[in-house]
Formats: structure tokens, C-alpha cells, sequence
């Protein structure tokens, strides 16, 4: 692991680093808050998953989620979107390739070898940061914001027990049956739908749910509803009974202005549930 | 004034706008954060005036402002920091030319026609923003970031009765003995160093004060401490018995992890001048 920068805010630090990977055959670059607490012991940790484009700096620097952080003593992860660089995979559109990684395991060419973030974030990387840095494994949860959204609540309802509260800001909510999700369903898991559903939180939300508190947010005037379904979420959670909160914020998108407009509120649920 | 963006955060509005500009004889762009309150009554503004290379969108986005301003009930105004196009003189160093303005107006060529950012934001901006959105024109305060701490002293100084509060994150704050500043104002103002005292923070200190209280952070850590020479100021501050306060915050740097980290102190302290 190496240091690419580290810079003192809200009484912690803010790092970057990177290291190289198995998971996706490189090097990984990812950015890491740690709160003042941390001098002192091992603190939780709450996940954030960034949305198509982000690498891992678009959330650490606008999201505003350090001073809530710093405030509750959690930690923050900000991971890339996918892996990146001359030898990686990609393609012209901004929404399949780097940049767009989707938080699932290629098992299709040309994406197979590298494309494994599901593999990057739910294994390697918390090795990788439980392994060098005064972190609580045993109190993590996770967020994110869109196609991070989607990594956050699949994640968190694949791996019963992993997290102890999910949140997501305007989630790609039901990706197989929207233009977000089944073009890149299609390109990293192959033309057969059957593997595409373990990765749709709508239909997890339908089999299984989340055993914890879920909190989703979403812009009433977010340039991409049609894309992201939240409806499909939101009717899902209900008819589960699904323990949590389901929000339409009046007026706002799909910017980081949004995403920072609620995060107090997303770190105060986490850290209820991490129970600081 | 044409509308470039308006999203919605923290209950206000987040706006980005362009309009033909007298002073800079071009368009010019800034950002107007307008808090829940103004949807009912003319609200106070503090102004950010931002730091070499920055445009109105820096700040903007990553100094974590509007949360703190919302609260306070304050509107947020960010300039750019110089006249920018094909036609506007430049130069290819990063502190000279576009996006480094100094918050001087220009008397030598090819700097004069288009480089008068005081007049701009002293006068011109003013009456575009008092002409056109709900804001307190009785109810202003001033901050910036390097340079534009520099440009925020210095205008405060030197317009008294114009804003109630003055703060500044690692301002320039000698510039006459610094490169930061001899060079810029030998370009901008000509070889005649009598007319630089004028826009030196260090100097407007030991002549005449601020009629209110100062707050200025420094980080401990920046890596521009020699050009920054704050201890010229903190020294001038206390020879004065300047009303105010000068913090030096152990290991922080220039960047905007420090400003974010300090932000909600520094809106408390204007909102607290401005009797919110």
C-alpha cells in the first residue's frame, strides 16, 4: 500500500491511497477519513459507494460527509467505481467500463479479468484497510449515491450480518429492468438474465430484505427517475415491511448538492445503528 | 443576468449565473447560494472570494459552506476570481493572468482594460445581486481563501461600514514582501510600488484597521507558509489591538480540507456580527 496524499480535516486525517489488487489484476486507488476518535482506538466504519463517472475523489471532496464523521467518530471508505488504466477494459460511453464497474464479477470478455468489484469491495478491500488502519470490522455500514446506491443496498443484503445499517441517495433501484442496468448486465454477465437478479436491490428487497434499518432518499426532481425506478424500491420495501425510511425530497436532484443536503442525516442513521 | 444552473440544497438554492460585466468588459460568472429564509425576506450575504486558479465553482463545491449558511439564514456569494475568454490577456504562469486577478484593478497593458476585479467586486457584482435576488444590502460580510483572503481584508479594510465581519483561511497577507504579490502587483499595477500599500493586508492593518472584529485561520502544515507570511499579520493584528482573532490549527494545510474544516466556525462568527 502506498500514500498518495494525506490531509488534516475536522481534527482527522483524509487519505488516499493505493495498492495492488487481486481482485481486479491493478493498482486500486481509494480515499480513507479518519476521524480524531481513531488516535485512540479502533473506530467504525461506513462505507461510500460513488455513482457512473466518480473515481474515489468526487464524494471525499464534495459530499460534505467528513465533519458529520469527525462529529460521530465513524470512519469513511471512499473506494474507485472500477478498475482503470492503459491495460483495462473500456469503452466509449460514460455508463459501461471504467468509471462503471457496477459493483458486480465480469464473468464476459473482454470484462471478466479485471471487472470484480463486487470481489474488490466486499473481500479484498476491507483486508486491505482492516489490515493497516485502527478500524472496528465489527461495526460497519454502508451508503452510496446511484449506481453506488445500488452497490450499497445489494451488498448490504447479499452479506446478512456485514453491515449493520444501509442508506443509499437515489439508488439505480431496479437495474434489470432499466437502461441503467441491463446494457451493463449484459456486457459483464452475459445475454442470460438469471445471474443479473442477485444484483437488483428491488428483487433482493422481494426475496430477502435487509435485516437492519434501510434509509433511501431520492430527489423528486432528479434528471434520471425514469432510469432509476425508485418506485419499484420503494413498493418493494413497503410490501416487505422492510424495517426503515423511504424519502422524496421535494425540489432536489440528482447532484451532489442533494447527496450533501442529506448526509447529516444518513450518518446520524448509520451511527445510531453502529450504536455511537 | 442569464440562469447557467440552480440546484436545490440544504433548502435554498445553489444558483450559477453569468451577466455582461462593465468592469472586466466581459461575461462574467459567479455562484449565489440563497438559504430557505430568502423565500420570505431579504437575507444577509457573505462573500467568498476564492484563491489562485479557482473559479466561482471551487469553492462552491468543495468548502462546505451552504450547510453552515442554510442554518445561519446567510447567503453565500462566489465570484470568479478574474476576467476569462479568448480575448482576455493571460500569461502561462499559474499565478498571473486568468484566474489570479489579485482583487486589483489594472493600470499597466496588457492587464488594464480587463484585470479590474476590486471595481468588479466592490461595485459591479454588488448592484447585479442587490438589483436581482432577495439579499440584505445593509447585511454583509466578507471571507475568502488565499488569495481571495487577501482580497477579503483588503476590501474590508478599505470600504468601511461596508461589512460588519471579516475572516480569511490562509490569507496572502503581506504581499508587497512576498512573490505572491510583488510580482502580480509589478504586472497588474506597474514598477511604482507606492500604490501596492493599498492592497496589502499587512500594511491596511498597521494604517488603519478593521471597524469590527477579524477572524483569520492559518494550518500550522501549509505548504505556502513563506508566501503566505501570516506572522506579519498576526503581528500587525496585536501592535493595532485589533478586535479579533488569528488561530494557528495544528497540521492543517492550504487545501480545502482546512477551509471545509473551519467553515461552520467562521459562518458562525459573521452570523454573529450580522446578529443572526
Amino acid at each position: 500500500m502506498k500514500t498518495v496524499s494525506e490531509n488534516r480535516a475536522f481534527g482527522g486525517v483524509q487519505g488516499v491511497y493505493t495498492h495492488q489488487s487481486q481482485a481486479t489484476g491493478g493498482e486500486m486507488t481509494f480515499g480513507l477519513f479518519l476521524p480524531p476518535q481513531a488516535q485512540h482506538r479502533p473506530v467504525p466504519v461506513l462505507w461510500f459507494l460513488s455513482g457512473l463517472t466518480c473515481t474515489h475523489e468526487n464524494a471525499m471532496v464534495k459530499a460534505g460527509a467528513q465533519e458529520h464523521a469527525a462529529r460521530r467518530g465513524l470512519a469513511l471508505v471512499f473506494p474507485d467505481t472500477s478498475p482503470r488504466g492503459e491495460g483495462v477494459a473500456d469503452d466509449d460511453a460514460y455508463d459501461l467500463g471504467q468509471g462503471a464497474g457496477f459493483y458486480v464479477n465480469a464473468t464476459q470478455a473482454p470484462w471478466a479479468p479485471q471487472f470484480r468489484m463486487w470481489d474488490y469491495v466486499a473481500d479484498e478491500l476491507p483486508r486491505v484497510l482492516f489490515n493497516n488502519f485502527p478500524l472496528d470490522e465489527g461495526a460497519q455500514a454502508i451508503t452510496g449515491h446511484s449506481m453506488g446506491g445500488h452497490g450499497a443496498l445489494t451488498l448490504a443484503m447479499s452479506l446478512p450480518g456485514r453491515y449493520a445499517s444501509v442508506s443509499a441517495f437515489a439508488p439505480i433501484a431496479h437495474p434489470t429492468a432499466s437502461d441503467w442496468g441491463r446494457k451493463q448486465f449484459a456486457a459483464y454477465l452475459g445475454a442470460d438474465e438469471a445471474p443479473w437478479a442477485a444484483h437488483d436491490a428491488t428483487l433482493l428487497m422481494q426475496s430477502q430484505g435487509f435485516d437492519g434499518e434501510v434509509l433511501v432518499d431520492q430527489g423528486s426532481a432528479d434528471q434520471f427517475l425514469d432510469l432509476l425506478m425508485p418506485e419499484a424500491l420503494a413498493q418493494a420495501m413497503a410490501a416487505r415491511r422492510q424495517p426503515g425510511t423511504f424519502r422524496m425530497q421535494a425540489g432536489y436532484d440528482h447532484s451532489y448538492f442533494f447527496v450533501s443536503s442529506f448526509m447529516a442525516s444518513h450518518i446520524r442513521f448509520h451511527a445510531r445503528a453502529l450504536g455511537r
